[in-house]
Order: C-alpha cells, then structure tokens, then sequence
C-alpha cells in the first residue's frame, strides 16, 4: 500500500477546505485579467500522440482530453524540441533549441543525454526562463511535478523564475540504497519534503501511488489561490505518471482495458479534466490559455507495461523518428479558440514561450535566437496558417532531420549501437525499416531520405532519389539546413559531465528531517551516453 | 480526362431532378415506417481503422465521419469475417463464417481466396441472404457498388434477393486488352451498362474517375423513391474508390494533405455526408439505421499511393493481425443510438445480418448456424455489453487465431511465402515481429501466441509462456476453439476452380450495346492462391 506522507496528507485536506470556501466567492465575484490571460501548461512525461482517445488509441479512455479537444484547438502537427526529456523542458521553458540553450552533449556523436543525478550541469543561467519574463506582467508562477533542467541549487526552479513548485528535480527512478546512490527528493519550493519510495511512495511491484493525486491538488490550490488574489498566473503542470515507474493512485488502478500505463493516462486524463472544471467554475476559464502536451514520444522500450503508443508513427522516445518527437496537443481558451477546431500547423513546443510571451503582451529577449513563432494568429482565426518555418530534429549535436511542409529529410538515421540493441535496448520494436531504423550511425547528408508525412506519417516509403517529387523538394532542404547552420551559435553543452558528488545528498531542508546524507568525494568524468 | 458515360451522366441529371421535386414534398409529409426502420450498410473497399480522423488518421479529413461517430455510436473492437474481400462480403450478407458459406479454397492450406474473373464459384443457392429475409417484412433492397460474390449469371445480386444493383461484380482492375480478358462490367440491375475503361473511366495515371458520384447519385436517388412510396428499404452501399486503383473525382484530387488515397477518403466522406444529410431533410432519420464500416483491412502493400492506415495495427489485408481484421465501424440512428458514445463491444460484419433481421422484426433461419449477434441492446442502451464471444479469424480454410475478451491467441502464422515476399509481396512494411510476422506457415497449436489487445493492440508482445496471466488464459481458448471445431460444418468451397471460359465475356444486357465478346473454350482448373 502506498501511503501519503503526512505533509502531502495536510496540504490535501487544506486544500480542499479552501477550495470549498472559495468556489462560493468566486462564483459571486468573477475575477478578470483584462489582456493577460492566465497561463497553464501541462506537460505529460513520455505520452505519445497515441495515447489519447481523440488521436486514435481504440480503448478511447481519455474522455477529458478528447472533451478539452472538442471544446479547443487539436494540433496533429505539434513536435517536441527532442527525444528526450530534458532538454525538450528545457526548450519549451527557454523558447530555444537545446543545442542553443545547453542541454546536449558533445561527448558522443548524435547522443541522448538528460540530466540524471550524476550530472554536473543544468540551466545556465544565461537562459531566460518564461516565467522570468512573465513576471514582468506581474504573473506568478509555479511549477507542479518534473523540473529536470538539473539538480543542483543554482539550477532549480525558484532561481529560475519560478515562485512556487512542489514537485521533483529528476526522474522517479529508484528505489536506492542512500549509501550508494540517494533516492530522489521531492520539494515543496525551494527545500525538501521527503524522498521518493520513503516519504513519497511508488509501488514498483502493484504501480501504485498518489502523486498523481498530489500533483492535481497543487494545480487545484494554485489557481484557487491566483483567483482569489486576481493575480495574473502561469501554471506549469508537470505530472510524471506515465513515465517508467508507471503509477496511478487506488481508485485508477486496474480501470483501464491497457494495464497499468492504461490506468496512469486514465488517472492524468482526469486530473486535466478537473483542473479545466475548476477554471470553469471560478469563472476564469475565458482568462485562461491552457495547452497540453508531451515532452517526447512514448517509451516504446518499456511497453506494453509501462510505456505507451505513437499510434500510426514510426519508433518513439529517443528517436528522431516521427514516433519519438510528434506530440499529441491541445489548446483550449473558452471564448477565445474557436470550439473543436484542428489546426494542421506544423508547431512546436517553443512555440509555447513566444505565444505565451503574446498572450501576455511581453516583448521577446531580442539579444538571442528563439525558435518559437507566436501561434495566437492561429489559435485565435483557425483559418489561418503561418508561415511554413521547419522542424528541426536533433539527437544530442547533430541535426538528424529536417521537415519542411509535409516532407521530411533526415540526414542521419540512427537508433541505438548494435550492441545496445543486441542486449535488447529497443526503441522500435515491431519495426523496421530497412535503410531508415539503422544501428550503424547512418549519413545521408549528400542523399538524405525524404518522406511525404501526410501520405506516409510512419515513415515507411522514402522517396525514389530518381523522381521528380524527390529532387523538386530538395532544394528547399538544402537552403534551410544551410541558413540554420550558418546562424547556428551552439550552447555550451551543460550534459558533458557527471560526477557521483553533486547527486541529491543533502537537499535544501534535509537537516530539519534529518534526511541528509554524506557526499562522496568528487570525482568528475566525462557522462557516457550510450544511446 | 475522364469522361461519364452518357447513360450515367444522364441518370444524374435525371436523380436531380427528382430530388428538388421530391424533397418538396417529402418535407412537407413526412414519412414513418413504425417498427421496420430502413437499413443502411456502407461498406467500404480496403478502408483501414486508421483512415478515418476519429480513429487518429492525423490530417484527420473525414469530418462527415466524424460528426456520424459524433451523432451515433463507435466501435473500436469491431472486425471483419475475412481479411479478403469476396469473403468478407459473403460473411456479411449471410451472417456466416466464409468456412460456412463457402467463400474459401481448400486447394492449399490457409490461402486467401476470392472472385477474380476467372472464379468458376459464387454465393451458393444454399445461403439465404439478408435482402432475401428483408423482404418478408416487405424492404426493397438495393445493392450500389461492388457485389463480388461471383459474376456469373446464377450469382448476381438480383439472383439473391435485391431489388437493384448499379455497380460491378469484380474489382475495377484493368484495363484489360479484351480480346485476353474482358473489362469488367457495370451493371445497372440485370443487364451490363458498360466496362470500366471503356464506358466508365478510370484514368489510371491520374487517378480521375467519378464513379464514387455516380454511385452517391445512385444511394440518393433510391433513397428519395423509397421514401416517396413510404416503402422500407435496405440500400447495401459498396463503393470502392479505396481499392487499387484509388481513385476520386476532379474536385477532390488533390485536396488531401495524403494524395490519391486521401483524395478518395475525403470524396466518400462526403458522400456519406450527403446520404446522411438525405436522410435527416426527409426526415427519415429518425427511422434510418446506419452503419458504416469496410471489408478488410487496408492493404498496405498498396501504400502510400495506393492503399490506407491501419492505425496502431499489425499488418494489413491478407493478414490475420489486427491490421488485416478490425475495421472502422460507426452506428447511427438518430433517436435511437445516443449520440457521442464508444462502445468496446467486440463486434463484427455478422452481426449486421442479425441485427438487421432483428431490427426489421424477422426471425432468424433456424435452420443453419448464424455467426452473428443481435447488437440491437449495445446499440440501444450504451451501457450494456453482450456475452464476450469468440472473434474468429480464418484465412482460407485454416483458424489462424481466435480472440476472447481482450486476448487474442495465434495458432497459425503465416504473412506470404518466402518467394512472394523476396519477389517485394509485402503485406507489413516496415513491420517485423520476430516469430509473429513469419514467412514460413508456423503452426502454434501446442502453444499458441497470445497478446492482450488492450495493452498490445499492436501485436508485438507475446506474453511469456511461463506468465500465470498466459496460463490462465489458455484454457479458455482451447475450449472455445475444441466447441468451433466441434460445431462447424464446412460449407462447400466454392473459392477451388478456375476458367478463363466464364470471365465477363458476354453478360447480359451486352448484346443491346454491342459489347459482347466470345469467350474461350471452357478449360477449367485449379486456381492458384498464392497467399
């Protein structure tokens, strides 16, 4: 059994009775915000554009994201900034592309790289945080679940804009001896309540936990608070649910016809529907942009179980493939987006900050290069489509591939070493393409493979070299790819180092739990990633 | 350029006319047939689960579709009877198994079969069909579009029971130098029209043709008189445009973001729109069963160009993996069906005949095992699921696998021969499921391949042998497999000879057009199914 820690247990019970107290005066006296509209971001962990009803998964469970659908604006087009978690976090936070930004790798060539314990980096401080931006309009902000944009002090969230968070600085992976390797902690701003698997439970064994639970508490406590103080908002959602530990809390667990990864989207599903319900009900739903979506394809390496679906698009998570950076999203502002529209723009993630810089009449920093477009033209006139900018796919340093339109050109394919993949690691199973799905670090610079994604959204049938279809697109490549890498300033790469001193011995507020551990002595290495 | 044959161009002109008289009238009086609701089956040709924009085909272009599943009721856990054509067909209209019916070849083991020109076989005298049952209750029926249940004389749809046909007994393969092989006729009831490339044109390179309007004008034009004379009816609406070659008329080429094949979704959409909308301005709605779903899989050895999606699927048509067997399928009845509902009832083509007669207040012959369920109580009440029976899938004359529940066990695999599929005969590309996908014909009886389709709609993760959760379930499936085999009676196979002697050389009607041709001497044998 999975048990609330006791703090968690309070804050719940607080909420509730706040919640009551407010609902009754809200409803009376509707808060307005005039032209700057609350902010909610959430932002799933490892779903895949498959994993909601609306985009085809058959067991149709996700009756509250296909509602927010219906009600808002689908994108069927919408990417993250990488396979990966972190640095696709940090692209949406910063507007910019982890290359940009810092968060790759120049270790290895094309490789994965995150921000697990061991590692030495995090957010630069150079970075400019959406929340440091929308401060400036008076908003306050808080992030609620998964930071990952590193562990130490100086990178976590409340030295990044953020006013508030409760939630975790690294994945949930546990559980550990705390001689060897500590569990991880979870904050409450900027000092720590407990950790995973002491305080926090996560039944690795029956998938149960109530984090998810947590997790929607403190969104629901946040906006009840905002709307009392007619305080402007950015709500950063971040639950972690449906990334391997698996987790749903007791009444979702075993509801769903998908098993356990099944019950944990059911879980989200109804925790989106009750923080839309709350905005509806304190009135402030017109006043409030809220867009969902993913931080990368699902973990097809962990399902069945414990991952889930890409639908029609070819591997997942870590991949360059459509499956592991095409992201299901949802916008939704009652009065605003025009009901049960779908917009086939080609978007993505940093696309998020500059719209929400818009939606709060903020000026964009002017002195860097931001990858994101304002989408408001769109979301507010569905007819109406931007300009056809390209995606840009990167594996750690290299631009693997680049869509442009309905084309996509990669020039490098790679899934993981064949070694890797010979002791089982596959991110594509059941596919395989030949030629595409390679295990050899694959150029295709002077060729590369071109795929039609609206005939061919799996990525299945590259293009003949010898049609006319095949050379009439490449020009187009050729001159983005060149004026990107022309403009290109790379990031200093923060995912370089690792060192087993800096892990989450001694958060902040340990000693007043006497949960603090000892450092080893520092011993900085250069981070293998192996894929 | 395609060009409409004179007589079709004239029968439009002529159905429009009607129409604006009618509509008149039938507004002002509207028509009720009680008890008897008119029956609408819209069968489409190849279509996959994952072509429609409700089922997560992402540039999601089918909006009538959707607004029907908006309207009506979804079924996502709904299959075919074969991944073939012919024996899907015949499943459909007798309520029977094609191992019952007749619709298969014993001449190799487990090999699709079906109704090329060259078939000697058809639709037995034996079967008892649903128009034939219908019209106790007084239905007029009318069959638009592909029969495909023999050609011959003694096979043809007035033979069986309709009322009308407008459309083909084959495919619309082609074109054929008529003095090797005839092209195949068009039949407006009893007697030949036409041929298509000749009279009725497919432009094979451009992928012009306007069959799918003629075939629309075809359903309106019917409707509209049987709701004139106040008369219930059974229109079977199988239009093709999805088969090889894909095809659509001049204002829907181009207009997909997914070529040619997008193109001819996009025009049956519409079609089914405006049959729909028919319905709904002569208010016979309310008394109007709907259900819209296709034969097989889509085939995906015909893709990108040529053929669809199967959404999250294994496989395609040919297959016995979900690819090739679960169907897109959308009940509507305005009044009757609650709009906006899902229902994960396992369901499939046999049922509609029971259904059918149960709709129409007819008995079912008690006299023959009927494959099909009433679905009348899902389809009336959301609520409620029926008995979790078996889904059966059989290629030619072997039971390749059986689902139960959310378990599907293979007890034979097989895709194509090594030959065909080194020869570039790919019915799952870019697919591969060791031991799942095999090219040899693997038999698993002792110890079949299970997977659980709610976790796994997919096929790609076989539970371990050694799983409780696989023990479990086996027994359950050995006993339903043991009570079908136990039962079953094969049909005779009707799917065995060939004959170039009774291809389309002089059907009726041909001698008044001047289009009758002189077979060959008859020179019968054994048809070779390759797959």
């Amino acid at each position: 059994m999975t048990r609330a820690p006791f703090a968690a247990e309070g804050m719940a019970a607080a909420t509730l009775i706040v919640l009551s107290l407010l609902l009754w005066h809200s409803k009376t006296e509707r808060t307005s915000h005039g032209s700057t509209p609350n902010i909610i971001i959430m932002l799933m962990d490892d779903m895949g554009w498959g994993d909601l009803g609306v985009l085809g998964q058959p067991s149709k469970e996700t009756p509250n994201l296909d509602a927010m659908a219906a009600q808002g604006m689908l994108f069927t087009n919408f990417y993250t900034a990488n396979p990966l978690c972190s640095p696709s976090r940090a692209a949406l936070l910063t507007g910019r592309l982890p290359v940009r930004n810092g968060f790759y790798t120049t270790n290895a060539h094309a490789r994965n790289a995150y921000t697990p314990q061991e590692i030495v980096g995090g957010i630069s401080k150079d970075e400019i945080l959406l929340p440091q931006l929308l401060k400036k309009q008076g908003y306050v902000s808080k992030i609620v679940g998964k930071w990952h944009l590193g562990h130490r002090p100086q990178y976590l969230p409340l030295e990044h804009g953020f006013d508030e968070w409760f939630g975790s600085p690294n994945c949930h992976f546990g559980p550990y001896n705390n001689s060897v390797r500590p569990n991880i902690p979870v904050y409450n701003n900027s000092e720590m309540l407990g950790r995973y698997f002491e305080e926090f439970q996560i039944n690795v064994k029956t998938g149960e936990s109530n984090l998810t639970q947590l997790y929607l508490q403190e969104g629901l406590d946040f906006i009840l608070r905002q709307a009392e103080a007619k305080q402007p908002f950015f709500l950063y959602w971040a639950a972690d649910a449906t990334h391997a530990h698996v987790y749903a809390s007791k009444p979702f667990l075993g509801k769903s016809q998908r098993g356990l990864y099944g019950d944990a989207v059911m879980e989200l599903d109804y925790s989106v529907g009750q923080l839309l319900s709350l905005l509806q009900k304190l009135g402030i739903d017109k006043n409030t942009f809220v867009f969902f979506t993913s931080d990368n394809g699902a973990a097809l390496i962990s399902a069945p179980h414990q991952g889930g679906s890409n639908g029609p698009f070819l591997c997942g998570k870590e991949t360059t493939f459509e499956g592991g950076m095409r992201e299901p999203a949802i916008a939704w502002w009652p009065g605003h987006i025009k009901e049960g529209t779908v917009s086939l723009q080609v978007a993505n993630v940093m696309d998020l900050f500059t719209t929400s810089l818009a939606l709060a009449g903020i000026s964009a920093p002017a002195d860097r290069i931001l990858d994101g477009l304002d989408l408001t033209p769109v979301l507010l006139n569905s007819s109406k489509e931007l300009e056809n900018r390209p995606v840009f796919y990167y594996r750690g340093n290299e631009l693997m591939a680049v869509r442009i339109g309905q084309y996509k050109a990669h020039y490098w394919t790679w899934i993981n070493s064949w070694d890797e993949f010979k002791s089982g690691v596959n991110f594509c199973p059941g596919e395989e393409v030949p030629g595409v799905t390679t295990h050899d670090q694959t150029e295709h610079s002077l060729q590369p493979l071109v795929f039609h994604l609206g005939r061919d959204p799996g990525e299945k049938y590259p293009l003949s070299v010898l049609s006319d279809e095949y050379q009439k697109v490449l020009v187009g490549f050729s001159t983005a790819v060149q004026q990107h890498k022309k403009d290109l300033v790379p990031g200093v790469p923060q995912l370089n180092m690792c060192d087993l001193a800096v892990m989450n011995w001694a958060p902040a507020g340990c000693e007043k739990l006497g949960k603090c551990l000892k450092p080893p002595e520092s011993n900085p290495w250069k981070c293998d990633w192996p894929h």
